[in-house]
């Protein structure tokens, strides 16, 4: 069965009825999984994951973006986390039987369907249509407030929906990426200099591996750093090749590795290509593993 | 869901269609899923692997039993893989939400099923009812031929069914045991006395890990030999712990590892306990591993 995950994001966080109205679009959906949801008070912010087949997931997003457009009102939003609108990023990522070239497809679909709405879409990563519209950040610096200026600019027309602010729903964002890998290392030193030293060589921006962010951080508690990182495409740039460059530059500083985190959810290949590596496993698939078999085909 | 593997080998594996009036039993079957199955001509003999629901899979069992009573004929069985009977055994292996003891229940309701039928049962491994029929080994010797005379001892009294042979059909072990995980270390080495020597260090026979069975092996083709172990208890005596003694052992006859092979199915626990020994990962939990997530509760 193809399946897609779909992280949209919305800016309501602190009414849980409304954040309630929002998230019953996904329950009880055939072929959508409700994995979890977060209401965050203090970013206003609600962070949904579903997985599902395709088609439904997308028409489980589109009635949710509906939802969203009657509960929430942006020029009433206030909350930590940037933002750009009511549904503020909808990424697809792959899952089973499915690419980021078909995710790019779904992205286009729903952006069309949300700009039909009314409201201003940008296709970001791999979805987006020119290169300054990859990184979300990016599209959407000047936030909501600045947006009634910034879609004036004929670089910041939107992929879709009207080149004209929903001051009600503000823009959105619509993108399509890898599942990316949330992996720290802490180290045994509490000298945050040496972590930033090491995250500098390991990444891409510093000359490091091709898919790897990071940055190095204080662990007060722990008396400790870390090198955190955020590998985004686990198939090239793989785990073991982090922890390795990770631990051949602590070297120089006379320093270890005291464990590693590996946060929220992994693909099952990612963590194949690890112990294969280490443990020399000459040959291994995932349909090796006795759970594959218990997946709904 | 709760989930139970069952792996029933019956003394059939040259008439197909006997095969498959067996297998049938486990086809189309509610929360029953057919995993694999093998003829073996030479063996003459046919291993099942289904995983299912622990009532659904008992009440396929022991309608295969029934099937394969009445097309096996073992008054006119040969071939070349040790049998006591039509339906030679029966083990349960635990999967989820299961435990090996309640596999030892699921052995015994189809123990006594079988023995309902007219056909001597005994229970083996960890259902096994004393320490002697632990080893289906012990338990199977002197085959069917022999059992017309051992069942006749007090010791061999048949947990389930008569004391006496059942000619058409034989004799049945039914028995519940762990998974086991098949892993193999491939030496760069072509001296079969080394691979024998490492071997008997790492077993548990020898002294070495607790569940830990190890045999050396030529692999004449690579010019290289081997240690091939099955690890019983692969909680406890985890996958990394038996390359690490191989690879320690191995040190001493300036001997290398080439590679590794993990034969067969293998549960995610067992993998991801290595994975996170050698990732030095703090804490990980199998439910992060996004397949995890696909498989139907």
């Amino acid at each position: 069965m193809k399946r897609v995950m779909c992280i949209p994001n919305y800016s309501e966080g602190r009414d849980l009825e409304k954040v309630d109205k929002i998230v019953e679009c996904f329950r009880a959906k055939e072929n959508v999984k409700l994995v979890d949801y977060q209401a965050d008070k203090d970013h206003n912010r609600t962070v949904v994951e579903v997985i599902g087949e395709p088609e439904a997931v997308i028409k489980a997003v589109i009635e949710s973006v509906k939802v969203a457009q009657e509960v929430i009102d942006m020029t009433q939003h206030e909350g930590a986390h940037p933002r750009m609108g009511a549904v503020d990023v909808v990424p697809f990522v792959p899952i089973t039987e499915v690419t980021t070239e078909d995710c790019v497809e779904y992205a286009k679909e729903v952006g069309k369907a949300i700009g039909e709405l009314g409201i201003p879409v940008y296709l970001y990563e791999d979805a987006a249509t020119t290169p300054g519209r990859q990184n979300l950040a990016k599209v959407r610096k000047g936030q909501y407030e600045g947006f009634f200026e910034k879609i004036k600019e004929e670089e910041w027309k939107p992929d879709f929906g009207p080149q004209e602010m929903n001051a009600k729903s503000g823009a959105t964002a619509v993108g399509a990426r890898f599942h990316l890998v949330a992996f720290n290392v802490n180290l045994n030193t509490d000298k945050v200099e040496i972590a930033d030293a090491i995250a500098k060589k390991v990444r891409h921006i510093g000359g490091g591996l091709r898919f790897a962010k990071a940055i190095g951080l204080p662990l007060e508690e722990r008396g400790q750093v870390q090198v955190s990182m955020n590998l985004v495409n686990f198939e090239k740039t793989r785990i073991y090749q982090a922890l390795e460059m990770v631990k051949s530059e602590a070297k120089r500083y006379g320093v270890t590795v005291y464990g590693t985190e590996i946060i929220g959810m992994v693909p099952l290949q990612a963590l194949i290509d690890s112990a294969a590596y280490y443990m020399q496993v000459e040959e291994f698939s995932a349909e090796q593993v006795i759970e594959t078999l218990l997946i709904e085909e």
